[in-house]
């Protein structure tokens, strides 16, 4: 999984109707320059720290036939224990 | 998935017959020298910020058998609402 | 796979139901400025050389379905062995 | 998708016996320094313009078991209406 | 598929027990600063050229269930042969 921080939200609303319904993040990949768009079940802010799990195995994750999403927020990393 | 901006179209006489009919647009990567070819089911045009979604996810959006293609616009996105 | 070293553990309160008990690691991949996070089956600890599979093949490891997790330590690196 | 040059071709005596029957040709990454080695169906020459799918889409594209092929050349691309 | 040469071998005794008896090489991707460990079921030696299919493609040509191998060798390049 990637560490990343949470920097935006984006909207779409021109979009394939599989995009499932839910917040789409923007995150920065920490220590990276690299930014993704990955899919929000858990209602994260912006600065959050958080866990992205890519590829198939993000669409996987949801109910029923997967979506072309691959890239899931998976979790919000506790900051005071995390060990850098 | 990826945020992008739609540079140019590609266009492909010579190509294995699995490749589905439609465009396959050119897309840069925000913040970032890489480029994609993504599959285009939106009608999106040059200088249009994308989603992309990559990977054996993008092939299994499409119906039947899924095809050759790793890299799918799955929504435009909207300018105003987007925070950097 | 990849070759990394173990540098904390990740801890997170607030996460989707899916992401299986045990331990989150945080490496850093060796000749590389990019970190991981992948989960740990095997107790390791800070420091440690590890192999590192990602995407599906990961997420596969796991009996039953399979969760969101697209990085699994599968083994620790014998130091004195190892050529580099 | 990927946007690449074809460079030049591979050969292998020794390889696994599940490799497929056919050209293995070095490509070069357009707008990078990376290089890759796809499967060619489609009988293209040094210097033309190819679209390469990587992962394991590539492989499902074979009929039959998949085989341990990771990028497929699968179409040239037409050089006059490429817009860059 | 990836062109690597061959750099060492890499002995683990504390695994996952999925892990499939036979090398695990390390192997530095060419004109790259990569390296990737990788399952090599060739018997090829240090210095040897080989191409690498990574991915659950690599996985999937295990008999029986998929082990949590990512990289796998495919074959080693006949040199000679080899156009730059």
């Amino acid at each position: 999984m990637l560490k990343a921080t949470v920097t935006g939200r984006i909207w779409s609303t021109k979009k394939i109707s599989e995009v499932p319904a839910g917040s789409i993040l923007e995150v920065q990949i920490d220590d990276s320059n690299s930014r993704l768009l990955a899919f929000d079940p858990l209602g994260c802010g912006e600065g959050e720290k958080v866990m992205i799990a890519t590829g198939s195995v993000a669409a996987a994750w949801f109910p029923g036939k997967s979506p072309p999403i691959d890239a899931l927020i998976i979790g919000s990393i506790d900051e005071a224990a995390t060990k850098k």
